[in-house]
């Protein structure tokens, strides 16, 4: 199953050392030809778990947390022959990979409990919910654990945009997104077009520049090649389509730049996606947790559920771990040799522990991202029928985005993206009732849907991550200094306990993160276990 | 399962028009509030079959071809009514709506056959393979006979670039498309953004107009806000890819711009997609010959298969059909009161056949499209294992494009379309056996992907569509001034002969453009009938 380069490197050194030291021995035409292999190296880098040989010893490595850092970790050194058990306060593994479906409910720390209420085969990832081509590491496992991907439809230039934007023309009307893009890549393509052919450009061009700069604006923003004007262009949309027979289609008329320009309707356009928003974009058939039940399906036996972490402990010979049991209230101790502690830092800040004092205060430095997600069932996919819309988002400046499914194209029922928000505006939202919650979330969706929004939405079940139990927030989010003071020391182990996790990442808020997080920490300690043991070996000898 | 809008127009009406006539009884008001309205009245004008009333009165339709077109006018009128025999030369329906996989084979006119020997879930769709958003038409059956869809993935900016260009320090070298797209965002941007800074910008801008123009360009192409720079951007991809622990990722550096100027790296971007290649685009899961085994559980009954057509002969009674059996050689006679041909063409123009004089010309002035696409098996999925590379397109200046399988991903092996050529190239490359044309595309494919794209392959199937009996082309071409002259004719009858395929709509070589021909066809046909109906029982009174 799994596809793994022969070629390996020390993952600290650069490609621009790696270079060098070929192009030392090898001269500059073996530096050049290598580029190729060192392109399969650093992405192998992070593609499958590290290389681990020797043994394990007999160690016991105590794991906090069945979320996807626990189990990898637990999945890789068992394979060595570490024990390694797993406590889990929930009484399902996954962590925050979770999908919402019927049956599924989630009590917030206010004491509030919803419970899912979807039809079958309806549901929503409320957690993380998109995979990215090139996140590797993600990919190595729902290969290795037999989960079907679909493409996640991240990009849809066919939904809509609505902005509401005082003295613009165009405010308060949805728009689709094709048109904007195409009328201002259209007008800025002119506009550069003729500062070109003026010779107005401050850049040197020589004639021959000049004329390819020319043809590229001329294909790019559908340039009126003897004017270099922007008229519409079939990308953006017809007015009606053309068909057959005697319908050869209307061409729409574009916007006026100037009116695009102080609608604001230039957000949201780049060049290029963004690193984490780029396609091809994948999520898991049948929900994101599909993941976590892959994961479940190889450690699911070592996991113990309902066991909340009351205090770890540790001494120069081990580590203790004391566990309250979630529905009696007993509690019982474990130990073992290491720790891997999974608990987001929102959390674990507040258990207490034998970490350093300078270890505490870098614990401290991270903050968690309030995160909000709804998902509204209704009962016809409207988006779909009435506005040609299959996957992707609609985009507002007043509440963020709308997204709409990637799987059940063209079927009965189907469950929307209410709102995905950040910060105080989800603070703001997650302190409404589950109840108000929809009604908000139907008052901001009907902008891009009037009427049939609300005529069609049956239930909505909603989550506020930094309301839930064992998580306390989305993500972890560090400010540059933290990644430059506090963010290091995490990295390493306080004595005989190491933490993984999204946290420990530059992919925060990522599966992938959690998931290398982990590699990187299994390896540390199978280092440690190796040294250790040649060491008392040598003791021996 | 059909959803269809209450609101109708007739279909000749434009949106003006309509507009005009909306403002002059209601005011600008009610047409300005009309224009949602009207929105989606376009969209149904050609999202649904049209609403027949009356009956059939006991006619005879006969059809010719079981293609989508053919299935299309037998599954709508056979619900009225009528007798809609199909009469189709091949031994399987869907006309060009194809795929091969095992068992699948294909004769030439040349006499060479191709047998295809892909393992059994692989497979390649040789003819159409893309439906785009808004062709509702061919969506409206995927949903009426529950051919279940999947994501194609039309545009990966992580696919290759590669062109080979005198002079070019990029030439023949593989480039992510993401970088060319980014970088010449990137410097596009720049120079327009320090133009509209020095106020070198012919056009007039207020300084309001400036700063958002400004901002625009910083957000789109990523420009350093001070010095409106572009310096590369995550978008481009990374050096090495941020992760986990102390890998904060290194960014890569872009290309320069003269480079990329000179390099032609221009080619293929635009500012939006054009219509007919828009995002989200479809697939139906298992093979687009799902579609007509769709149709063909509805209408299969009705269909005669190897039954070529010989002679079409009417008078004003009816229409007679010769026909022969493909494997036998007899010949046969079948009668009705109209006939719907939907023989392409280039095909229908050597059969003898009772139409005008006038006819017959309009006929002789569409040509066909020379097609070749060549489906390569590869034992493995290097393109996703090595290049991380899901579906999408890797791009050339030599011989034109490869696109990846979007099904399924981390599978074992999977099938490339190897090539997809039109025109002179398509007539070169299919002069050769089948065995010199997947040498020529492993040749081509090894640009992109050298040595493994050899060492990887296992066996190929091409078809050449202008080589195939039957069709004699991919799709029908019309020339402006045969769009303007001989195209309205031959959607007009001549006499009882309704002609109906792709070639008589403004979506040549897409399916929606064969069915809502065949809409319109129908329509007239049952026109007729009840006209003549109306006509008999007013002679009878």
């Amino acid at each position: 199953m799994k596809t793994r380069s022969n070629l390996t490197v020390p993952r600290s050194m650069s490609r621009r050392h790696f270079l060098r030291v070929l192009g030392a021995t090898g001269g500059a035409a073996a530096a050049i030809g290598a580029m190729d292999a060192w392109g399969m190296m650093m992405a192998s880098a992070a593609e499958a778990p590290p290389v681990l040989s020797g043994n394990a010893n007999g160690r016991r490595v105590i794991i906090l947390g069945a979320g996807l850092a626990g189990m990898t970790a637990a999945y890789e050194m068992s394979k060595l022959g570490y024990e390694t058990p797993i406590f889990e306060a929930r009484d399902f593994a996954g962590g925050r990979c979770q999908t919402a479906r019927r049956g599924f409910s989630l009590t917030e720390v206010t004491g509030v409990t919803q419970r899912c209420l979807f039809d079958d085969g309806q549901y929503i990832n409320h957690g993380p919910w998109r995979i990215p081509y090139h996140h590797r590491s993600t990919l190595h496992y729902t290969k290795e654990f037999d989960v079907p991907l679909e493409i996640m439809v991240n990009d849809n230039d066919n939904a809509w945009d609505y902005r509401e934007e005082e003295g613009s023309p165009l405010s308060g009307r949805r728009i689709r997104r094709r048109e904007l893009q195409a009328d201002i890549g259209g007008y800025t393509s002119e506009l550069l077009a003729k500062a070109a052919d003026q010779d107005a450009l401050d850049r040197e061009l020589t004639a021959e520049d000049k004329e390819q700069l020319l043809d590229y604006l001329v294909a790019f923003g559908q340039l009126d090649r003897d004017t270099l004007s922007y008229g519409g262009t079939g990308g953006r949309g017809y007015e009606e389509d053309p068909g057959a027979g005697l319908r050869p289609g209307v061409p729409s008329d574009p916007f006026a730049f100037r009116d695009l320009l102080q609608h604001g309707a230039i957000d949201g356009f780049r060049a290029v996606a963004g690193h984490t928003q780029k396609n091809t974009m994948f999520e898991p058939v049948g929900g994101m947790d599909q993941i976590a039940r892959g994961f479940e399906r190889e450690v699911g036996h070592l996991i113990h559920y309902e066991h909340v972490v009351r205090e770890i402990r540790q001494s120069d010979d081990g580590v203790r771990v004391v566990l309250e049991n979630a529905t009696t209230g007993e509690t019982r101790e474990v130990e073992g040799d290491y720790c891997i502690c999974t608990i987001p830092l929102s959390v674990l800040n507040q258990i207490p522990a034998d970490f350093s004092s300078e270890f505490q205060a870098a614990m401290q430095a991270v903050t968690y991202v309030s995160v909000g997600k709804m998902g509204l069932q209704f009962a016809r996919r409207f988006w779909e029928e009435d506005d040609f819309i299959y996957g992707g988002h609609s985009t507002t400046n007043v509440f963020g985005n709308i997204s709409y499914p990637s799987y059940g194209w063209q079927g009965e029922k189907g469950v929307i993206l209410g709102y995905y928000n950040f910060g105080g505006q989800a603070v703001e939202v997650s302190a409404r009732s589950p109840r108000e919650r929809v009604e908000y979330a139907l008052e901001m969706g009907s902008l891009l849907h009037p009427e049939v929004y609300r005529r069609e939405f049956e239930t909505g079940f909603s989550v506020a991550w930094h309301l839930v139990p064992h998580n306390l927030g989305g993500w972890a989010s560090w400010s540059s200094e933290a990644r430059n003071d506090a963010y290091p020391r995490l990295n390493e182990p306080d004595g005989r306990v190491y933490l993984a996790g999204e946290h420990l990442s530059y992919m925060t808020g990522w599966m992938s993160g959690a998931i290398e997080s982990a590699w990187l920490q299994i390896e540390k300690i199978h280092d440690q276990v190796q040294a250790r043991q040649g060491h008392a070996a040598r003791q021996v000898a």
